[in-house]
């Protein structure tokens, strides 16, 4: 009997912090070979697009899937989760803030890793929904004290600035050009739209000491950032190797060589010591994510969980099991 | 408000005529390029596997998936269907009935398009589930006089026949030796689990005339038939290329060059008279199948209008649809 959760239940089931470590745990897991991440398989459509990512976390004892699906201007997204052991449906849960929680997090993970242990500074680019759980992120993973933020409309960069200072108690400064909102920071967000009109973030505009989570390009025809900005990178951190292949960055940037394949390391490595993370001051760090099925699943869990226990959402039918017969 | 779909619902609302004709209209769907297929995704956990499949209708206004997963012995089935030009969730289907009719229903389309036009006699190895629907597609597309089937259990077989005779109106004989299955009819069915226990149907068994189906090796490590039957065969149908690449039995005819391109046509290719199916009373014609996300869609939403006409069904909440925010 799958328990079903709205949008207004999983935000009241989960925080920033508990996606932080949903995530940890499943890097955990994947370090430790019990988490089975898959690559995701596109139908594309003329109007659209349907994504199904499956992943699972044995040792947790959960398996699953985000399927979601663009028609026109809108996404619809959901995760289903299933008892590893039985079989059973145990959730369906809407995934929109799901994935931009989840993005959130596993980038927050890489900032926890990779950006200087005393870093207090944020620059943002982008002000959309993704760029905010970037920021609470973070939030939560270093004692923020001033943070800045452009994007190219300036009424919603007023808009973000005003309401992330309020809801992080940071002071948040909106600025007209992106190369302010670098400026002098320790932690750089990109979370743009890019859509087909071209990077958002240049390499010339970056300094050393710097980490950078880039999270907007997660498909072919998506650039964020410029392939200089790989290869100013000291080290290169990655979700998933799909990145090199699925996001119009990782392939432009290929393309470019520039990505010299010995900084790059997946974020489970560096969260589990096997490789190395930021080993200087004077590095930067970049993370790049295109999204793992596993942390939606793991994410997601997460909520289920806090959720049954809050007593939130419905419980709906399951199918059938059954034993295929033999011949 | 998707509308949720139990066992006992399904097999309520759709008859294998329906199904078949589900199935003819995808293909000729296919062959006028509003159809949209795309290779499963296939995640193997340590017990068992999970898959996804996806496909749409963009003609018929549809879009989905079917997923399902082994864990153990058993297997847990879910077809998901949205409005193609709104995205809105409009199905929820139990997926193991659905999985079943469309494999049969598929080769009752082969049946119709490649056997010969008079053939009334039938030959099947295997009594599961597949099988059954096997039978009665085949029912379905010819008018069935005589038929025989073999298994390995002997009690499974007597049943199988005594079942199948009451249900189709047809002398069903039960044998003890697949040979003896086949000998003298006109069309055979395959439909065996052979796990890793090798082929359950060799070519040095056949005779020229026969159209056979086999549906039964839809894995890698899955073998149903030799590649003597390939070779033998004078066309090749297939309901996706991916059967070359996805099932043991393409794979290990491809390893013994049993395999003629020139023979192989798609089977939608067949049905819209693109390429040609059987063109002569003494050749052996093969349909092999590894199932099509498509197929799912096709037989679920037919399922669906059905149902929903008959007031069948609950519906259960739909997720929000957003409208990700540009940077």
């Amino acid at each position: 009997m799958p328990l079903v959760l709205r949008d207004d239940e999983i935000r009241l089931a989960l925080t920033m912090a508990d996606a932080v470590g949903a995530i940890e745990d499943a890097c955990r897991e994947q370090a430790a070979g019990t988490a089975i991440a898959v690559e995701r398989r596109v139908m594309w459509l003329p109007n659209g697009w349907m994504r199904l990512m499956p992943g699972a976390l044995v040792g947790s004892g959960v398996m699953g899937y985000k399927a979601f699906h663009r028609t026109g201007a809108s996404v619809r997204y959901a995760v289903h989760l299933f008892d590893y052991a039985s079989g059973e449906a145990i959730a369906i849960i809407d995934g929109w803030y799901v994935t931009a929680v989840r993005t959130g997090a596993a980038a927050g993970v890489a900032v926890k890793h990779l950006a200087p242990a005393a870093a207090a500074s944020l620059g943002v680019i982008g002000s959309g929904a993704e760029a905010r759980t970037q920021v609470e992120a973070v939030g939560a993973v270093r004692p923020l004290r001033r943070a800045k933020v452009y994007s190219r409309d300036p009424r919603r960069r007023e808009r973000f600035a005003r309401e992330m200072s309020e809801h992080l108690g940071v002071e948040f400064q909106a600025v007209d050009q992106p190369e302010k909102a670098i400026d002098g920071v320790e932690i750089l967000v990109a979370a743009t739209n890019t859509g087909g009109t071209g990077p958002a973030l240049f390499g010339r505009w970056l300094h050393k000491g710097l980490h950078v989570n880039s999270i907007g390009s997660t498909l072919k025809d998506q650039r964020e950032i410029d392939p200089a900005v790989w290869a100013f990178a000291d080290r290169i951190v990655i979700d998933s190797r799909h990145v090199l292949d699925e996001s119009g960055n990782g392939i432009a940037a290929r393309e470019a060589n520039a990505i010299d394949e010995g900084k790059v390391a997946e974020l489970h490595e560096v969260v589990a010591g096997t490789r190395p993370g930021r080993t200087g001051a004077d590095q930067m760090t970049l993370y790049k994510s295109v999204g793992l099925g596993l942390h939606d699943v793991a994410v997601a869990f997460r909520i289920y969980r806090q959720a049954r226990a809050r007593g939130l959402g419905r419980h709906v039918e399951d199918f059938q099991a059954v034993v295929p017969a033999s011949g």
